[in-house]
């Protein structure tokens, strides 16, 4: 069985998400936030020190968009779009994009207005990375005014990559700001059974295992 | 014929250095940089106003290295790793980590040091990034001091996307702090006769198009 660690609504809710939509049997190993402030033995399963991490066996696997790829293609699910297909370089394209363009900026608004404290905030870098953040987003425009999914009209890991970036938003009061096509994008996948078994998920486990419940992101609210 | 549009050692050079491995024709379209600032045509081929673009027939795609991905499969190459390999986990895994967890913290280096000027600078960030930077690294050096290469013991687009990171851990002035397995992985990539094309190819590819042949992270000499 595959253990997933994870935290609050964090990258690894990815991971999650997927195997809820997989309806895959899975360990959730939840860690308060950071991980690696908090539990140093987790730096035995995980040298990064941060979530996601999943053991499959002797598989090890610690990026978001990757591990997403990964399950899709090891349970033969339409989930992952294969190389033959017409959208497989839009499926790579917005795998990666969702972490690496839309992800990756938004924790430099979370870092540097909420996690850092006193002189080392920045609101100048949060500023700079919330106007990258907003017109990248908006690149996403003319593909969802023309399809319901990002790659090969279906459902793919490609819109969980996306579709994290749009929870995060909401965490960070951003989501007022999607364009149209890109709101209504998010309702779509926000209405799903993956994703609402993945937050209810999320939410026992937490409770089970005596870590908040607060969402990694919104950990502002407890300083 | 792919065309790819590239800026001199910037991320784009993940593909080139693909399409010179594959030994691909392809067509080097150079662009000063930022690419976004100096050429708004450029808006019309990708959106996002960032470095690489690749057009391919009717496909276009903007991640770098999701294009190593796509051109390694597209070419039935052993740069690809199969979903039946046993590396497939750690194929996806380094592909994303080349970018996602090494190259973007590189970027905020290279921003608040060197692009931004006066007050906007922040080397209290460029510190932040360079120290996660460097022990997100280390974590290469158990595997690398077993491996010749990241996955299945052969070079793929996965080495292709670390590699790059460490070319601009190069021009960022950080290869005096790598370890040693990664010090010798990366002379390794450097040998490579793909690589020195690549670098040989812009090179050549800058003066026949009138592109000032200094790398993009090395633009600070010149302010």
């Amino acid at each position: 069985m595959i253990t997933l660690y994870h935290c609050m609504s964090a990258r690894s809710f990815r991971p999650l998400w997927m195997l809820e939509e997989l309806g895959e049997p899975y360990e959730l190993n939840m860690l308060p936030f950071p991980p690696r402030g908090f539990d140093k033995g987790y730096l035995a399963i995980n040298p990064l020190g941060t979530v996601p991490a999943i053991v499959d066996g002797e598989v090890r696997m610690t990026e978001s968009a990757a591990i997403c790829q990964y399950l899709a293609a090891r349970a033969g699910s339409s989930m992952n779009v294969e190389p033959h297909e017409t959208d497989y370089p839009a499926y790579l394209n917005f795998l990666h994009f969702g972490e690496a363009t839309l992800t990756f900026p938004q924790t430099l608004i979370l870092r540097y207005t909420h996690f850092e404290t006193g002189e080392r905030r920045s609101p100048q870098v949060a500023d700079d990375y919330t106007k990258w953040f907003l017109a990248r987003l908006r690149t996403l425009e003319p593909r969802l005014e023309q399809h319901a999914f990002l790659a090969q009209d279906r459902f793919t890991a490609a819109d969980i990559s996306v579709g994290y970036a749009l929870l995060l938003a909401v965490h960070l009061g951003l989501d007022a700001r999607f364009t149209l096509a890109v709101a209504r994008y998010w309702e779509r996948l926000r209405e799903r059974g993956g994703f609402r078994q993945a937050l209810a998920s999320q939410e026992r486990a937490a409770l089970a295992q005596g870590i908040s419940t607060v969402p990694a992101p919104d950990l502002r609210f407890n300083r």
